[in-house]
């Protein structure tokens, strides 16, 4: 049964595949899984319709037959977890790519949800640049020991997997700040995941949509 | 074969529970597993050794045999893939309840890991003040879309899941701050975990550290 997972009708990045639905794409096309897309406005997240799919009225949802989900991190270890090539077979290895998923999400991503609500929600503060520059060294902290655990590999345990998927997801929500740029390895692989053909027609299909709506407005 | 798990030689909040380790040591009991404990000092964490398990110099850590785990998220899920009372046999009730794990570590304690970084680490700032309302505010925000999803329910979806035990592990941290008590349905949630007999457990088993270390300084 092909699944239908929800996205912006019309993204706040403006295609630059920051939104959660990207991750989730890219997981389908790197499983070989088709989907169909439902779109939905501003409005029409926080209306109890969605709301009874995602009690967070956020984007993105995935309903497959009786089974609805929400969170883009399930979403993707669910999607892992039903088709080949997210996870490796082995059990051992299985646990330590999904413990990346969790670091991305909650390790990583928590001082990067800060970051962006230092610009969007507190950027007209009088506090805004001095504490901006607090948030980013916490960031930077992180970065610090990501790198240094990545070294000189290409992914963060072995083959690609889902961990590396979140991981190059969450990075690339920093590609507007630069804070990337004092990492070399970490720059290289984000590059890396970005170069994947599965995230490129990930990326083209979220940026498809926002090219449509900006046409039509 | 008895896992270890890394819990901290004197926690900062002084035996309330809240560290990350109790979260792990609640999912053990719940299962029904035995379990050892290595503590570590703040030197401790951030020393190679303990680096090369966590890369990101934090506790818990789970050793099992040969395989290596960090994230309080990740183990729990671990534990609770790998032994029954945690989560629904059923595929898809599985599915969901592994989303509201991640619906707590990535929605729910995003906003609550800022109000922490607000009161520890950037407590003394001139802006503390004015900054921690609108800080709380955002955490009343997602507290509010919680309360209505739980109404008037004893637990997320249908029996007690893993998901439950996260989200109450999370909410736990608002605890100090009182700003639970606008929701009484989500306080009554979280007493209902506190007061499951495993969880007394695992909180009655942080506590005795602290208390030793306490008494031996």
């Amino acid at each position: 049964m092909t699944p239908t997972i929800t996205a912006f009708e019309k993204s706040p990045d403006r295609g630059q595949g920051l939104a959660r639905d990207t991750r989730v794409r890219w997981a389908l096309e790197e499983a070989g899984q088709p989907y169909e897309v439902r779109l939905l406005s501003f409005g029409a997240m926080k209306e109890p319709a969605h709301r009874a799919l995602h009690p967070f009225g956020q984007i993105p949802t995935y309903e497959e037959g009786d089974l609805v989900l929400f969170e883009s991190g399930a979403i993707v270890l669910h999607i892992a977890q039903t088709h080949a090539g997210l996870l490796p077979e082995e059990a051992n290895a299985r646990a330590r790519a999904i413990t990346w998923m969790f670091a991305a999400l909650n390790t990583v991503e928590a001082p990067i949800f800060e970051l962006q609500n230092a610009k969007f929600a507190e950027g007209d503060k009088p506090w805004a640049a001095e504490r901006l520059v607090l948030v980013k060294d916490r960031i930077g902290h992180r970065l610090g020991e990501l790198s240094a655990r990545l070294a000189g590999a290409d992914w963060l345990d072995g083959a690609f997997s889902a961990g590396d998927l979140m991981m190059v997801s969450v990075l690339l929500r920093l590609k507007p700040s630069g804070l990337l740029d004092a990492f070399p390895n970490l720059a290289a692989y984000v590059a890396r995941g970005e170069a994947r053909p599965a995230y490129r027609r990930a990326f083209d299909a979220q940026l498809a949509v926002f090219k449509g709506a900006a046409s039509s407005a």
